[in-house]
């Protein structure tokens, strides 16, 4: 067979070889595409003791991971020819950073095209809480407005002292948004941006007491495991109000929980949770809390964006190009 | 008894005479602060066959219409005297403009107050509707994430061209906000504003057909009784979404709710109806709209800044100088 020109379909044989890590059955709307540019191994449709793809196991050099199936040293042990992992979301709390620095492996995540969709989300979370949008919707929904004729009053969006933690992609969206509804932004992060106007606290402590309103928009790390703990809540005081569109783990659930029942802090906005799906059951009966099932970060256009990405970060590696949105390790 | 020094306090009768219009009962927090600087009449308190009562009746010259009580001219018959209605909320459909300006009645608003609330709001549905926000919480709070665990995607904020219909206080404010998302602006109103960058159409159907999301944010007048008909709704489409800020008259409901429960068009963020309180049943049903009662405009923060402006109002008509906030008829 002669070498095939580059621009005919190559056979199937010849087409770079990705992994498809992926939960069983969770789909992937792009697969025909993927199939079309790569050979694609995926444990899913493959016998484990089948010797060929055993083979293909130990030598594949790229594992695309999809949504939050997690990779860690074991399934990094299955795979050991691995030297780079594509990631489809943005948080990589479900991929072990550090024994992929320890192995050498280069990760890219998706940050881009969800940051945007975050940022609209946490002003969303935000506003619903403020002006008790959700809790409206029930209220109507409930037959209750013929009935009680009045709705408890709302807050006012302008003129909140927004605390940002984590001025990232997502974070640095969310206070342009909101300095267009008239906040006042103010931020924690592990240094101070120089290029940045808003006011820097050096910790969240300091952060809380001054914000009327924190958005947790930092990564999941060992550092900010439980960032918001009692101390913070305490801090934010009996008006404050959370919203969490970071990862579960950044506030300890159990004490938020208990700050909100006893009506310590004034309210929140959570799209994530500490034992996803499970969201602790006292907040059901909250009127001050909006829940949301993990999907700041989820639209149909960004879906619709992510084989792009994908292919072009897996493109960069197989060209030995940088990679287009490489996580710093 | 001497003339009072104006840094004293004047004797009751000495005060000026404001008649405050209000539903029977319905509360005025700030009631106390009005009586200490005027003589307040007050329907509700006093007998309609007092001859007291009566005189002052014929002879108040300002009338406070709290809330939406509506002035129409059988109220305004019972007080030939009055000059000057001052109204607490912004939109001013309960009061008979036309028969206000045949009588030579002068009319102030408090629109300033709300705008930014009102804008707030409806950036609050919108993305909640493309969002899916209390869609989601009600996913959460009938515990159906672990049962389910998918939940439906929703839609990009920007991007979307979002028509909005009225251009005023609050219409600016709603597009100075989604600017920040990312979203294409363009409107419609009575006349070209040339001092405006986006787009205008000089009739709401050609805006509906550029439109994602269509915002009503018009004063609700005979021109705009129905303005959203069923051509409006056909031309906005199938993916088409509305947000009613406004008032419930701007749209034919019924007509909506068919096209709603037929999908034929995407959604709905609606805060205002036809028939308050009453909302029609058959959208209780819907995942694809928010129902709101009627609270876009209402904050504490609003309320507590009405007696400001309604006092600026009253001194300003009895120091026969121009009101803080006339409404040109």
């Amino acid at each position: 067979m002669a070498l095939s020109d580059g621009h005919q379909t190559s056979a199937p044989t010849e087409l770079p070889l990705v992994l498809l890590h992926r939960e069983p059955n969770f789909p992937v709307r792009f697969l025909p595409l993927l199939r079309s540019r790569y050979r694609i191994l995926d444990p899913n449709e493959e016998s484990d003791s089948d010797p060929k793809f055993l083979a293909l196991s130990r030598s594949v050099r790229i594992l695309l991971c999809w949504a939050l199936f997690p990779v860690n040293s074991q399934i990094l042990d299955r795979y050991p020819s691995v030297e780079c992992v594509v990631a489809t979301s943005a948080g990589l709390d479900h991929i072990d950073l550090a024994e992929c620095r320890r192995r050498g492996i280069r990760v890219s995540n998706n940050s881009d095209i969800f940051s945007d969709d975050v940022a609209d989300y946490a002003v969303g979370l935000l506003i619903d809480v403020l002006r008790r949008v959700s809790y409206g919707d029930r209220f109507v929904r409930a037959g209750l407005w013929p009935v009680k004729q009045e709705f408890p009053l709302g807050l006012k969006v302008g003129g909140k002292r927004v605390g940002i933690v984590g001025l990232g992609n997502i974070g640095l969206r969310i206070g342009k948004r909101l300095e267009g509804f008239g906040c006042i932004i103010g931020y924690n992060s592990r240094k101070p941006k120089p290029e940045i106007q808003y006011p820097y606290f050096s910790n969240i402590l300091e952060l809380a007491q001054w914000s009327d309103i924190l958005i947790l928009s930092c990564s999941s790390t060992t550092e900010t495991f439980h960032i918001v703990d009692k101390n913070v809540m305490t801090a934010l005081g009996r008006e404050g109000i959370i919203i969490n569109i970071g990862r579960g783990s950044l506030i300890d659930e159990k004490e938020l929980c208990g700050f909100l029942v006893r009506g310590e802090i004034g309210g929140a906005g959570l799209d994530v949770f500490e034992n996803e799906p499970y969201v602790p059951r006292e907040l059901f009966d909250l009127n001050n809390v909006v829940l949301s099932p993990h999907k700041a970060a989820i639209t149909t256009e960004a879906i619709e964006a992510i084989p792009e990405i994908v292919m072009k970060n897996i493109d960069a590696f197989f060209s030995n190009k940088p990679l287009l949105s490489e996580v710093s390790l």
